[in-house]
């Protein structure tokens, strides 16, 4: 054994997801997961899947979720585009679109995976610094540039930006596909959605992970100009002919569907979120504006690290980031009201 | 809108896949699916799921998948690499592996998405003939190169290469990563896993597609030295944390578990075939010799591409692609006996 072929070696530092523990009595409030099931009808429809047809390969133009999303989302079925999470999508935008000499714009404090995916592809790319209060300057993009990936709301600040601002961006960058990471959209701010017949550089990029709480399936999507989406396929198709599997079609398409159940959880994650804070603010936090479900919170005494280190202990799982700017901040996912209560009792005993 | 991005916009000219026909009823013997459903636990295990953990992101490490596989084919957990299909992992093997200078080598008649990844990654690559009985030649592969890749057996042509040829290609190319891609092995051939704990350059793909009867659930895998898997997990970890839904790691996982099911599956298959070619030549076509789930056969008098519109015409669904070289053959997957009586009967009718 010689190992020689490591010089081949694409060079990569990997993004660092939050800790999944497996097994154990823990309160997990780190990766942004909803805290209610997936819609009641997947349940159903679940125990009824017929597994024998799994032996055929799913349909590579993801026909039925497609439709169903356009219906949704009032666009064209050309205009929807779907992945293994918006990860995935995002990772195909990347590598479809971020193909300028130019360097890619995103700010310094972000979703970390876009610095991870720009190495990945070799893309060049400028952090625009974000201003003192977390919020990102609308002038920083309006510069030459090979292309634009905003967060909005950003993670993990919670900030939404006003829509305004996003067409500001979106119409003074034409020659750049500028893509709307729109992960947090449905628990507060204002969807670029609104924006993609009048644009054809601006993709929205949206996830069944967070509000439709189906982390665990693996579904993503993009909404853009027919254009957009057409090269994103033609590079998918270039990539994997069949990313979406069976259940993932199956289900993802069925959760849509119950309104109702949806909204009912949004508006019951963003009723504890509002809780939530005010009580940590009775505890001494300064908690920036969440337009999210997640809070991004750092106390006046205490440092996030210990914080963090002793809700562990006591497994109740939350976020630190050990970087520059944001070293003494949490990143605290919002759970169900029982969650936050045990949260907020360990947290006031821990500040004791 | 002006589509001023389009001109960064990454060239490619996607894999064409076979027909995924969504409804009616047709004989599909065009994408080597597996006739027979999955093993009977996973219809069982599919009732009993508990959706609602859905909510939750699946494990990144897909512990329990890459568990069962090492101790199905007695490597360790450390030397398995999980992905969405063989695509997913081969994609990525690529994109880990191959950043030479110097140029991949495959076959010029092999899976023709070797090819679409190559282009697609800007690496650089060398097709290398057949000989004129559609055998891959061992010496080509004993050149410079950056990487090699060869399915075995081969597709389309069925054909497998002995182990010793292989595992000559292998040992003269320690400075590069060999990618052996046993998509069909099950059907026939001599597999590469017995040469994983010798050669480190050594990368053996596999896929649940085909023997597996899983082509809907998109599981592929690929098993090596350890410092392979590690490279290729630090790239998948770059790309997306989060690729095996949580349907597929764990019906994947039963899968696996059930080995009289699926030795008793492909003995159908491989039975099935064997008729099927007896059958066929008796009509007067010429077949390669096949170790996988499809033949590939040329008339003595009609041309392929006849006799492949002629079949489609009467919702027979075989393989044709028009390339130089197998232009006047068909691929034609193996389907239940009843399929392929239709099938023969069809035939002789066309050939009358």
């Amino acid at each position: 054994m010689s190992f020689k072929w490591m010089k081949n070696v694409r060079e990569v530092t990997p993004y660092v997801p939050g800790e999944q523990p497996q097994q154990g009595r823990v309160i997990k409030l780190n990766t942004n997961e909803n805290p209610y099931p997936p819609a009641p009808e997947v349940a159903r429809l679940a125990k009824e899947m017929d597994t024998d047809k799994y032996r055929l390969y799913p349909d590579p133009e993801v026909t039925e979720l497609c439709d169903v999303l356009a219906d949704y989302y009032e666009v064209k079925p050309e205009n929807v585009f779907v992945g293994v999470g918006s990860d995935d999508v995002l990772a195909m935008s990347f590598l479809t679109f971020f193909n300028s000499e130019k360097p890619v714009l995103f700010p310094n404090i972000t979703y970390s995976f876009y610095e991870v995916w720009a190495d990945l592809f070799k893309i060049p790319y400028i952090m625009q610094a974000l201003d003192t209060d977390f919020r990102i300057k609308t002038e920083d993009y309006q510069v030459p540039n090979g292309g634009i990936v905003i967060a909005n709301p950003n993670a993990p600040t919670s900030i939404a930006m006003p829509l305004c601002e996003i067409e500001k961006i979106v119409s003074a960058n034409e020659e750049s596909v500028v893509i709307i990471d729109e992960a947090y959209i449905d628990f507060g701010g204002e969807s670029a959605l609104s924006l993609v017949n009048k644009y054809d550089n601006l993709l929205v990029v949206r996830t069944f992970s967070k509000s439709r709480s189906m982390a665990g399936m693996r579904i993503g999507f993009a909404i853009g100009n027919e254009e957009l989406i057409k090269a994103l396929n033609a590079v998918k198709g270039s990539y994997n002919s069949y990313t979406m599997n069976m259940p993932s079609i199956i289900l993802g398409s069925e959760s849509v569907k119950d309104d109702a159940y949806f909204k009912e959880t949004i508006g019951k994650i963003v009723a504890t979120r509002e809780r939530t804070i005010a009580a940590m603010k009775k505890m001494g936090f300064s908690i920036l504006e969440s337009s999210t479900n997640f809070i991004f919170a750092t106390h006046e005494a205490v440092p996030a690290k210990k914080i963090f280190d002793e809700l562990r202990n006591q497994n109740i799982y939350v976020r630190y980031f050990n970087k520059p700017l944001i070293d003494n901040y949490l990143r605290i996912s919002i759970g169900t009201d029982e969650e936050m209560a045990a949260f907020l009792e360990k947290l006031a005993s821990i500040l004791k």
